[in-house]
């Protein structure tokens, strides 16, 4: 499906757009079925977070329209969209009144191997960290060097996702993804305050099993913590949740509290 | 002019490209005077390194050739290079061997007020501080949204430039300048190993500055100790020097290295 660019079919960008100057912008990636943007409501509320904090003023019911426009239209597959500060002059000083530039790219449904939801997933242990930036901690920018310095460390496909630390070596986050674990009956998630992108799928997972009387925690996690964990998970809103086998020479089973969030973030998923 | 996308005329980007998608890239700034990229080397030394620690396969002859053949095209102004990683799928896996795309735009000279210059300037104190990430300090990447943030901190024309302290409080450079400072006839400016842009005009000068036998210093440099400076000012390669009177309650005159090696600058730049 044709890309479209402020609701326009399009398939360039100007070259004075801010988003490629300056990775000036944020981006949301959906799951899209049967012509519904998954999580929309979620994935709207951290876009208009992001606006907010970087100061862009985008037009969040316009954006909502087309991107239900535009899942309609497409049916299944993977909906990622950008919203940059739009053009600009020379020079980094921003326009507060610029109301941004939507972008919108359909691809077809993600096509992962089943065995990394059944039987889990290896975790590479990345060694570039994250840095502290509590003035972008949470948000989904374009500012992304650090995921591609990650991904690019490993090649071999026994790895599905890559395990980041933050420069104080906390255990922060997936690449793509979030991540979760389970100890004593109590589901934990890292705190990201400090750095991270607050993930779409992490917050429907902690709504979720808030909704089931699970005690969960937000907290900072060491690698001797995940050492212990009885289980561990990842997530993100386009594959739902994988179990977490490995990491470096640590290993642990598929628990059950994996496989029954697995199963609400694949329904919400196979809506 | 018109801007070149790989070595051709072009107003638009493709809206795959990992420069948008991630800041997947660097950049350079020109000053061309007579047809001439002022500061060749320094900028394509600084570019080549760029893309050993990115791993872009970039062609640094071929990007030498292209911006000698822009800038005698454009004649006066300033020519900006954005090298991007090019085309990308979905997913921040880079591929290894892409050689990069290249766009390159011309401006007219830019028109900042003489007194500038010839008076100095006031620093805006910008609360935005500068994460550490080593894998990316000294580089002229495209993630920049502190300097975006920073920048957005005054709109005053009062503030010629904002100084930026990293998270521990060090001072570290402008938004888009470096800084020096003079104590007791030693030239000193900010070591740039855990953030910062490691600025060719900064390069240049401590070049000059070695060549005239004044003694330099790279080191982390405390708010105190640009307190007790004798002399301060900050450069970029498109301005080259300008002395800094004040910043917050501190004032420095403008003094006697400033003025010289402003002047060597000077000359650079009017080439």
């Amino acid at each position: 499906m044709d890309c479209w660019v402020d609701g326009q079919p399009a398939d360039s960008l100007s070259l004075k757009d801010r988003g490629l100057a300056y990775g000036d912008g944020l981006f949301e990636t959906f799951a899209v079925r049967n012509g519904q943007p998954i999580l929309l409501d979620r994935h709207l509320a951290r876009l208009a977070e992001g606006c907010v904090r970087l100061a862009i003023a985008a037009d969040i019911q316009l954006i909502r329209q087309e991107l239900l426009s535009y899942a309609a239209a497409m049916g299944e597959g993977v909906l990622k969209l950008i919203l940059t500060r739009g053009d600009g002059l020379r020079g980094y000083a921003p326009d507060p009144a610029a109301p941004g530039r939507r972008v919108l790219q359909g691809n077809p449904p993600s096509a992962y191997p089943a065995a990394h939801a059944e039987q889990g997933v290896r975790l590479f242990p990345c060694s570039t960290r994250l840095a502290k930036q509590p003035l972008l901690a949470g948000l989904k920018h374009l500012n992304r060097l650090e995921q591609v310095l990650a991904r690019a460390e490993w090649q071999d496909s026994e790895h599905a996702e890559g395990l980041m630390l933050d420069q104080a070596g906390r255990v922060v986050e997936g690449v793509f993804s979030n991540i979760f674990l389970v100890r004593d009956g109590v589901l934990i998630t890292p705190d990201l305050k400090r750095c991270g992108v607050a993930g779409v799928m992490r917050a429907e997972i902690l709504f979720q099993a808030e909704s089931l009387a699970i005690p969960t925690q937000i907290a900072d996690i060491s690698l001797e913590q995940l050492q212990w964990a009885d289980e561990v998970f990842i997530c993100n809103s386009v594959y739902g949740v994988w179990p977490v086998r490995a990491y470096a020479a640590l290993s642990w089973p598929v628990g059950p509290l994996t496989r029954k969030l697995q199963t609400i973030a694949r329904a919400l998923l196979d809506a």
